[in-house]
């Protein structure tokens, strides 16, 4: 492939790369393990899970039951709302004022 | 900020942060010719706009009427689209199967 990527080109790669790569067994969808693996290495600052305990309210929050597989929608909710956080986190810096006083 | 990010997150910073800086103002949306700016310079190979016509379909399919600004919401639909065909593209290397005949 002579295509050179740009930055965003290459992070969407990325995205749905190491999504495809978690699986084992180069399934569409990962087990709940291969999924905390992912987690854990991939988003250790942005998700905060211990253990298999701290990743049910993030499988809760992407509607994914006890034991079922996660497709690569349901893992877009979770970057998604990763991504918006992030975002928000971002606008405070405009916002910004002096707070010098004429005295 | 001395925290080591992962590929996976360098991405989803990668994302939240080109959107960002397409603002020549620093606003939270991007006008048309701004997000014109960004898509044909961040996505040259995974989405095609010619002119000012060629994004036209592309702003309709993500919902933006004409003339109106680009939040980060309506990018996301995007980026959504485009990662969901990228992995939509992986699939079919698995299925792929040996063509040998016994003959």
């Amino acid at each position: 492939m002579a295509e050179k990527y740009s930055d965003l080109e290459s992070a969407l790669y990325n995205l749905v790369t190491k999504f495809h790569d978690a699986s084992a067994n180069k399934e569409p969808t990962l087990n709940t393990e291969e999924f905390q693996t992912l987690v854990s290495t991939q988003l250790p600052n942005l998700v905060k899970t211990g253990n298999e305990q701290g990743l049910s309210p993030i499988l809760q929050q992407m509607g994914v039951e006890n034991g079922q597989n996660i497709s690569f929608e349901d893992f877009w909710k979770l970057v998604q709302s990763t991504a918006t956080s992030l975002f928000g986190e971002r606008k405070p810096e405009k916002t910004v004022k002096c707070k010098c006083l004429l005295l």
